[in-house]
């Protein structure tokens, strides 16, 4: 028996409910994974992570191989003895940060030589290598090794498509570790029948789970939604379906209604740090005079330790003086948000209530809500 | 009765081991008090600080007063409820900020008028205004208003002394709560006689508790125990005695051997974020490459959160990239130290062997240890 296993518990239209076993626990999906770039959801001890539910943490292999380095935390143990974190943890493939990170790169057929972003020193990834990295820093979920073009760029997006199918198939030959899911990637921009034509050759892999990237990266949100109802019917309907790097509430609630089962994203975190709250209704710029004096919890319907302890005003002088007390709260509250919209998703599903979960949401947010309400 | 007792359980030498009765819960002495500047241990929660055992935390009048304000905090309940610590809490007066962070100053008798450190705005402290300040902050233990002078400069420090004096009975009759403490400053520099008439004007008075000033502020270590045992045997025998801005873990040892039962210090806290760990056999600089493999935890006989999760190869990876985690986890780290080494000479007075435990942390204790050991 596979190691993997994921189970549909529910649909509600094109929604789904589901459970994803892995070697470190069970994932209940619809899910939010937070992002740990260096082995650390910044700000978070693991604890504060089990405490507000998280079930999944992104790590980036690109920031990881450059430092402290993958062998060092394979001697270590791998990841999850590494940083504490007990649970499931999936590693991208690398590919998307050294399009977007590194500096002077070059890319051919082989695979792609870069400059590190740290040190200007010279680097190669190649499937074969993204795949070795990843089996040294032993997460759950892995990624195949592809190519993320700008979305609007029909040429680029052809030879990168045929790139990433290439990438896929070479990354699947080099998987070695079978306590390891490897996800392959659906690419194809904002062009409907590259994303069809991706998403029938990513199905066709037979891997345990399928990744949609390239989403989220310039394109409108009509755009993305587009492309997700396109390789819906596509995509097989027993494995699970990660957009990678999307996760504003706003995107979690339109994108599991597409069929989207696994997210992540650094907004929360990000945002906490700039001192920005999310809520249902909008978002907080917590350094605003308005709340200043204002006694209320942040969200005062929400249950994570941020809200339950502290006020506005407290929280706004934590950001005022630069405390990274702030960075730290507001992520809590912001990754809680997520995790709880997730889990409420999930249960409307279950529930067969999720189109009217969907439109009180749609109705209730509103972006960039003005201060102090 | 009073809102405050304290209640000597045991001797050893010239160590004492108490309890101090506050409103907001007791203190067993020896005690080590955190810092929170501004309303915060600077990245922990109180549920950490509740979890390492920390009994009593310090705030900055000064800090609090300019940012965001004492009347914000008062209009908030308190610091109690603004910082979300429910346990004891010490204000200073704000003299020492005055005279260590202000742009220009001007002293004389009435007060002290100085420019703020944050904005360049004037403002006037007075024992009278430094009370009332303190009152509307709501800690349980507040401090006269001081004069802290260097520690060499004999003349300035007999002038500053006869204010000092002048400020304390002008705070005594300043303070209208009763569920305040307020404690008298003994000053003098490192001279043997201002100190003894310090501490007789003091004793005089009749605070609940004495604290001890301008130490640590550029004296050597000898002189600093020469004026606490030139002082011991004049401070009365049944009020706590504080000694302000003092809490390596060679001191405390030091001090408590010299009749000191209160501490605090941002030294912990500080050397966290530049990456220092504390043990009680010297320090660590977690950022050395000796620990980028190094498997233990940064302290193998510490029961701490950090030390019980992490190993030192990830702590230092946590530094060299910069992470936020690593202040917090090192600050775990060295409070607990501090605390737990408290709570040990606590139990070594109690035991009627302290001073087999001051002979054994002396030899065991080397500053600056050897990178990887």
């Amino acid at each position: 028996m596979s190691l993997f296993e994921f189970r549909l518990d529910g649909r509600s239209g094109r929604a789904r409910a589901g459970v994803f076993r892995t070697p470190h626990g069970k994932i209940l999906t619809p899910a939010f994974a937070p992002v740990g770039t260096q082995a650390t959801v910044k700000g978070l001890t693991p604890r504060h992570l089990s405490e507000i539910g998280a079930q999944l943490i992104l790590a980036n292999t690109y920031h990881l191989y450059l430092r402290p380095g993958a062998d060092r935390i394979a001697a270590l143990g791998g990841l999850h003895d590494f940083s504490g974190w007990p649970g499931p943890i999936l590693t991208d493939s690398g590919g998307f940060q050294v399009f977007s990170l590194a500096a002077t790169r070059q890319v051919d057929d082989e695979g792609v030589s870069f400059r590190s972003h740290l040190d200007g020193s010279m680097h190669r990834l190649t499937p074969e290598k993204s795949i070795a990295l990843q089996e040294q820093l032993g997460a759950d979920i892995i990624m195949a090794f592809d190519e993320c073009p700008r979305p609007h760029d029909r040429r680029y997006n052809e030879e990168a498509l045929r790139r990433t199918h290439l990438w896929a198939q070479r990354s699947l030959g080099a998987a070695k570790r079978d306590d390891q899911a490897l996800f392959a990637i659906v690419q194809g921009g904002v062009f409907r029948d590259l994303r069809e034509e991706s998403a029938r050759f990513i199905a066709s892999l037979g891997t345990p789970g399928v990744a949609i990237g390239g989403l989220s990266v310039g394109e409108t949100k009509p755009e993305m939604h587009a492309m997700l109802e396109a390789i819906d019917p596509i995509l097989p309907e027993d494995r699970p379906r990660y957009l990678m790097g999307v996760g504003s509430p706003e995107d979690l609630v339109e994108c599991v209604a597409r069929g989207i089962d696994l997210f992540d994203c650094v907004l929360p975190t990000r945002m906490a740090r700039n001192h920005a709250a999310l809520t249902r209704r909008g978002r907080l710029n917590l350094r605003a005079s308005a709340y200043a004096e204002d006694p209320r919890p942040l969200d005062p319907g929400c249950e994570c330790y941020t809200c339950q302890t502290f006020t506005r005003a407290y929280l706004r002088h934590l950001c005022v003086a630069e405390e990274m007390l702030a960075a730290t709260l507001l992520s809590i509250h912001n990754l809680s948000l997520l995790l709880n919209l997730a889990a409420d998703l999930r249960a409307a599903i279950l529930e067969a209530r999720l189109e009217t979960f969907v439109d009180d949401f749609r109705s209730a947010y509103r972006k960039h809500r003005p201060e102090g309400e």
